[in-house]
Parts: C-alpha cells; structure tokens; sequence
C-alpha cells in the first residue's frame, strides 16, 4: 500500500520499518530531519512536507499529543488539498480531540481510525505491538494490512472515534494504579521491616506476573527512575484525559482523583523528569521513610 | 514430624493432606466434625481438644480471622499446658495481633512463626502455595519441611512476627486494588460504547497477565459474582487491616481509603453474599450505568 | 461615570440598579431582550450593540462563564473599535481565560479588572456584596466608585488578573465542602437514629454560624434542593476550574477531587436541575439510608 | 444535687467550678492532686477514691478516651458498689465504648446517660457550653439542672447512649473538615500570589463567620499552631472515632478517609505536638511552597 507516515518519535520509527519490511512504500515526514534520515536509510521515502505525505493513500499519524495532533494535522487546507481517504491517528489523544478530527475528516471525505497501540519501543520494534482501533468496519478491514505489519493483533473496540482512544486511556490508567498500589503497599511493608526487594520478587514471581509489575517493580525496588521511558508528566497528562473522559461521561473516578493528586504531589517535588515510576516515591515521602 | 492442625476450612483441609502425603504425622482439630472425618479419611489423626492437638512437637493453625484466633488459641492455660515448642499461625490477621501472640508464646517458652499464604483452594490442593513466612531464623528452618510440604516456596520476610503478616496485607491489598482499577476502567470505556468483555481481554492477553486480572476481569466481563470464593466482608476486613496497620505506622494510604468506601457502598447495597469482584459494580452504580 | 454593563442575569440586574441610584450613567446590553427594558425602568440606557456599550468610559460586564465571556467578549475587532480604557469582569472564570483576556486587552490598550463577587441576589439587591478585585492598582483605585455602589466592601487581592478570579474559586470550594461535609455527617448521625434537623439545628446555633452552613443545612434538613439558586452543574464547574488551577500549580486538593466525583454522582442519578446543595444525598445513597 | 465528679482537666475544673456555684454538692476524684486541691478552693470536696465518689446520686466523669474511661469506670467491682443512679458520661467516646458502657451500668442498675460537649476551655468557664446529650428521658429530665449549670443549652439527640456521641463525633468531623478545606484554599490561592491573611480575613468577614473559621484561620494565617489547644493525634483519633462508626454502619466517608491521610501525613513529619489546625500544613508542603 501506498502510505503516509507523520511523526517518526521512537515509536514511528520501528513502525515506518516494519511496514517498508512487509513490501509497502512509506513516505515519511517528521518536523525535525535526523529520523526522517534513518527512515530513508531503512528504506523509505522524504516527503518534503506534510501536504506531500497526505498525496499517499493511507496516512497515518504518531505524534506525542493533542496539541501536535492539532498543529500538524487538523488543517481545513490540508485536508481539503489531500489525495489520501484515509488517516489512521495512532497518538494517545483526547475523546473530544478524536471527535472533532473524524468529523472535519469527514467534512473533507477522508475517513478517520483511531489507533493508539499498547507497546513500548522494543515492541514496537519486534512488530509485536497491541494495536487498539476504532472506527467504520469498512475502513478498518482496509488498513488491516498495515496493522498487521506493525502489530501482533489488532483489538476492533467499536465504530466511532473514540472507543479505541478510551480504551488506550483505561489502559494507561490501570497501569498508573499498579504503580500507585506497588508504592503504597511498598511504603506499609518498609515501615514494618519488610525489604522492598523482597515483596517486588514475591509479587512478581506470583500473583502479578506480567511486563506492567516487572517494570515498575524493579523502578520501586531499586528506587531508580532514570533514564525516564515515559516521564511524570505525560503519565499525569494521560490520568488527565481519563479524568476529563470520565467527567464528560459522569463516571466517577476516585482512584483517578488519588492519582492526580499524587503525580502533581511528585512533579512539586522536582520529579517531573523522571519516568511515571517515580510516583511511588510520594508514599514512601508522606509517610516520612527516609529520603536516604 | 509431628504436627497438630487447628482449622479445616477450605484451606486447612488439602494442607493437612499434603503434610500426610509427605509423611508427617498430623493431628487435627476443628470446630464442627465433618472436616475431621474427611482428614481423618485422608490420613490424619483426630485430637479430642484444641489441647490435645498442642501435644505434638510443631502446631499448624488455620483459622478465619483475629477473632477465632482469639478465642481459640490465645490462651493462658492452653499454652501452660502445651507440648508443642513452636506454633504457625497461617492466617491473615492483624500486626498487632501478630505481635500480641508472639509475646504471649514467648512468655510460655514457645516460638511463633506467622506464615500466611498466597493461594486459593486449588493451588492449596495441588501444593503449590506460596508461603510468607517470619519469624526466628532457627525456626523457620525447623518448620521448612513442613512448608515444602504445602507450598512450592517459602519467602522469609523477617524475624519478627508481623512481617509475613503485613506482606499478605500489601499483597491484598493489591490485589483490591486491582480489581477496583477494573471496575472503575470498564465503567469508563463501557461509557463510551466498549463492550466490556473485549476490554478484559485485551488486558489480560496484554499487558496484564496472571491469575488476579483474569479472574476478577473474568468477573466484571461476565457480571457475575457468584458463587463467592472471596465475601465482599472478607476483603473489606483485609483492606481495613491495611488502614489500621498503615495508621499505627503514620503511613498514608489513599488507594486504600477510596477501596474502603467503596466496598462500604457495596455492602450497603446489599451485595455482601457477593464475591469481593463484586466492587466493581460500585463504578458501575455511582456512572448510573445500567444495572442490567 | 459613564459605565456600559454586559449581561443583566439575576446578579447584573441589581447591580446595575445600584449604579444607576448611586448617579453613574449606564448603558447596558443584554442578549435577550426583557431584562433591558426592566434596566431601562430603572434608569438605564439601552446600548443597540455590545460595540455601543463599549463606547462608554468603563465597561462591566457580568456573564456567566468562560464560554459566554470569550464569545461576548474576547472579539479583536470589539476591543479594536472600544471607546472604553478600562473593563472589569465580574463573572467567575477560570485563571487561564482571565489571563488571556488580560493579555488581549492590554494589547489593545485597554485596562483589565477581574472582579468577582460573593453574595447572591439578595446581596446584590442590598448592595451588600463584597467585590473580590485584583488589577493594577491605578485601575483599581479608578473604578472604586463604581464597587462602592454595588458591593459593601472591596478587597483587593492582587496586581494580576489571576488573584480575584483563584480566590473566588477557592471561596466556592470551600463552600462545596461544607456542604459535603454536613452530607456525610448528616449520613452518619442518621444511621445512628440521630434526627437531621437536629444536628443541623445545633451546628448553626453553635460552632457553625453564618449564611453558608444555614442555606445548605436547611436543603439538608428538610431533603428539599429546588428551585435550585445554583444548580449542580454550575458547581460542579466550579470545582473544576479549582482542579484546573491546582494542577496548573501543581497543588494537590484531595477535598476537590472528592467533590469532583460526588458530583458526577449526583448528576449520573438525575439531579443536575438541583440546586448543588444536593450533593449531600449523594452520601445519603452511598450508606443505602432510605430515599423518602 | 449531690454530685460526683470524676476527671478535673483543663474542662472539668471550670465545670465544677459552675456547678458548685450553682448550689450543687460536688465531690472530686482526678487522678494527679493539684486539680483536686484547685477543685476544693473553688468549693468541691475530695473524694478519697473513685469508690467515694460513687456514693453521691449522680457521677459525672469527663476523662479523655475510651482507654481512660475504661480504666477508671468500667469496672464490675465499681459498679456493684455504687450508691450512685445515674452516670452522665461527657467525654468523646466511641459509639462501641458508650454501648458498652450503658449495657454495664443497667447491668447493675445504674442509668447511663452520654453527654459531651461543645466548647473549649474559655467556654466551659463561661458557663455556655452546648451539650449533646442521649439517653433515657426521664434521666436526661432529673440531670437537666447540672447540665443548666454548666451550660447554655442542652441538646436533646435521642433515647440511647451512641446518638450523642456519634453527634460530637460528626461535629467534630466537621471541624476538622473546615480546617482541611481552608488548608486546600490557602495553598491554591498562594500558589497564584494572593496573602493567605487577606484569603482569611476575606472569608472570616463574609460567608464564613464564626468560632472555627476565625481560630483555624487566625493559625493558617500566622501559619503559627502553638501553644496546641487540641493536638494532632487527638484529631486523628476523633476521625478515626467516625470513620469507625461509619465503618459498622456502612457509611462511606470519602472526607473523613482524606482527613485521615492528611494527618498521618502531618504526624509522620513531625508535627504531633502541634495544634491540629497545622494539618493545613500538608496542602502547602504537597504543593511544594515555601516552607517558611
């Protein structure tokens, strides 16, 4: 297939790989150069604009956030001058950014998924990404193809917009409460004499296998938050969406509200540059364990 | 070794097979005769008195919570008189319970080691619990037999008697909140049109794997809570036993606070005869989603 | 002085009765029609067009949020084509709306006072209310007159746009939380056969006097929140834009968060043409006491 | 009336002393001398022992807790040989404490009547406390004269010993309640410069009147929480005292869990000898300002 690729962060580039790998032709753009160089390298093509990326068939997007999305993205002239009939956004973003970009798609004739994906670079790399996808059936058996260059399974979460975004922001969401709960019960057990170390093996080695505990398991154990994968403040950015999702729909959400309240308490504290791990650190500080 | 068992419930039943089947010799004692006569089929021995049981060299107790703890085993005349120079003490009770026992055994010259364990009913049956165990080095050494016989692991946390405790506490703990973290993610994505059995089961072919996310998403998914391995009481007792412990030590615990409410609000609508996954449909309620 | 006035809601009314009686010529605009005539009895002028309220020396203005505010208000061309050196906002928006408005004004050279008030339409009516300004201190000083005909006192609070605007928010927080607190108190005292007029009775004869804890405590006392003077939405907004500010400044506020979700409660059951004093049921269900 | 008094603290000296001029005879016990010989200057006599002051017909006691009050009066002996009918308990107790209690006493034929107050030290002098009393009718009628001497009304909250302790407990609750929304208030309107003594004095002079406000505000402002009227720990414990009750009756309280969280918090830094107005310290130190 013939495709745009816009946003070549350390997710798009393995991605742009795995889809010149499985035979389809890339043209890739970026707002800075030396990735849109390594891209090339692995085979794709320069657009030399955004506007040239969007003369492909498919474009699809993977930007940090609402407000690049916004920026690059939902241009009435860009859309109306594209040759493309479909954009599939693969950010992270908002309910309400992701409904307004499908209708204005739709204003122009192109058509909109949402795809954001479950996965971190490495897998990413290894094409083994979870990719979560919404909008018409139609289009979404269309761009299959691509998917399946990226991903190891694709989750089809409804017709709209917006399903696929909420559920990556639920997502995201539950593993922000794993590390909350991972710190919280940290802090209760060191306050009894009770080696950290110790209750992130038992925990991970029984009751709570999986990449989520590992991860932040070993950040809490070893009390290391650097170098940052994910930094504080896009965690508390993601609750964020959640938080805002779960108002508009009138969903209470009381451990989202905790969970607010402990990355704000964490980033006033000079935390802001480590990984979202580091939020388990504001149990050990409220409950005055040593700083060391 | 010789080994009296106090407390054939679901748990105490395969543990003593277990510690048969491994060659030890085991007298039991329970409050009501049906689980006697099944050990007794099993291979154990029946103790006419809890005192009876206290003649053998190690005691194994099993029982619900600090209450029957209580009334069962914290007595004078009974530890005056007892044969027995250690006692195991596997249930989840209260620190400072734990540490009330420990001194009272002291002053009658015998040890005590707490070693709660993490497992239900089948992992006890097939013999792989795993055991948290603290305690005096030397003891939990002499017990270790006994342990292999139940359990695939030991994990020593300590030397005193409320470190096993507080550990199955967190452990708890995490587990609730886990299981809130669902019900408040499915209400949220099923608010915006996601069924919710294909969010549990992205989750748990993804990201969240193992025994506590499948079963109780398997709960949420299906809305069904019954039968109950787990009463909503139960779990509220552990996660107050969290609050109580976490007070005594100046610990903050804010997930905990908001699972405490929560679980209030189930009870009080009536759900306490309902599995403790029945929480998540406290998220459900309070979003004023369909009961149905 | 010669004042325009934006917005004659149950607030701007009085207030403009007040300026009017105190010998300031006002002309005012409002998008429907019925309360300029009713301004018009009382000694007003009619403004054709917001432009033509902006030909005066001060504009005031009096809208309801920052929806309304940015699309009176906040229009290039208005402030372009503006007579007026100086406009004071009087409604409750949120910090970043009034930063930006500031900034638009002073590109535009025109002075920018934010001015909230606390005290409802009775308040207005007396005169009585108490203005919440934050400005440059000139501004302040010029357009003092125009407050001491409207309020019973000014308190400045700030050089800023920002300072009026946060202490507003923050007085309607803890408004909201005195009235959470009397719903979860009244909750409790009734699950133990305590009358709730009682307490209430007691609590505003003794330790809690003043305006707030009466209002709210009656609705609590006799379960009656209609006709609502402030409905539920509106609070819930409220307490939003506190939640918004507090993150921006990275304050933790776990009393808003609560509110929050206390909140979405109450609309998610069908309460959001109440007047916000509701909430206190939201407890009431939660602990399954009797709905009539 | 013949009187016993057991319990002359910084509140039962000034009531004895109101009784005594009342006309009333009134025999002390405390546990340390010097109160006892201020209590005779002011007119009361020494009772040699508890016992001693057992034999007037009615025994009040204002001891500090459920552990005093169960050290000193819950006592099988004590009771048996009372000559004593009615004891009018006016500490905060626990509602599981006061049910206790008035099962013991009627167990030997004494009456029981719960009545703690409102009120601090300057107050009881004064003679105007408010006084929550429960209990039988008929001896709320026969104490109603010692209740007019030391106060200056008696609320009258139901027929068993728990409604008005549960009432204290919910006052007290929401006192501390008002404390934590004024700590929230002042860190947000500080973090966007606004004086915390202007914030104060703004709220005292308009909406929120009264003895809470102006004294918690007064120590917010001065950010000054000694010499400690009420410490930290005996806040804790008077939420915990409502988080216990709603506890047993289902009543969720997601204030009271926060309010418990934010103590910890200002206790595990070191705060425990503090006033408990200094909880508004944890919103500022969670929020990162300035310490000093």
């Amino acid at each position: 297939m013939d495709v745009g690729f816009i946003g070549l962060g350390g997710m798009g580039r393995p991605m742009v790989a795995n889809l010149v790998r499985a035979g389809h032709t890339v043209r890739v753009w970026n707002r800075s150069p030396e990735p849109v160089r390594a891209a090339v390298a692995d085979g794709a093509t320069e657009a030399g604009s955004v506007a040239e990326a969007w003369r492909a068939d498919v474009v699809i997007s993977m930007l940090a956030d609402d407000a690049s999305v916004r920026a690059v993205l939902l241009d009435e002239a860009l859309l109306a001058g594209a040759d493309a009939t479909v954009h599939v956004n693969m950010a992270t973003v908002s309910v309400a950014l992701a409904r307004e970009a499908a209708d204005l798609h739709a204003a122009h004739g192109i058509g909109y998924v949402s795809a954001p994906v479950l996965g971190r670079i490495e897998v990413a790399t290894a094409g083994k990404l979870n990719i979560l996808a919404s909008g018409p059936a139609a289009l979404l058996e269309r761009v299959e193809p691509l998917f399946a260059a990226m991903g190891q399974r694709t989750w089809p979460l409804g017709d709209g917009p917006e399903q696929a975004v909420i559920t990556k922001i639920a997502a995201n969401f539950m593993i922000a409460s794993a590390i909350e709960a991972t710190g919280e019960a940290s802090a209760l057990t060191e306050a009894y004499g009770v080696d950290s170390g110790t209750l992130i093996d038992l925990l991970t080695n029984s009751i709570f296998p999986g990449v989520v505990y590992s991860t932040y398991g070993a950040m809490v154990r070893d009390r290391r938050y650097e170098p940052a994968n994910f930094r504080l403040p896009l965690g508390l950015k993601d609750v964020t969406l959640g938080l805002t999702a779960g108002f508009d729909a009138r969903v209470p959400m009381p451990f989202a509200g905790v969970l607010r309240d402990q990355f704000l308490d964490a980033i006033a504290h000079g935390d802001a540059d480590l990984d979202w791990g580091a939020v388990a650190e504001v149990s050990r500080r409220r409950a005055g364990l040593p700083r060391d």
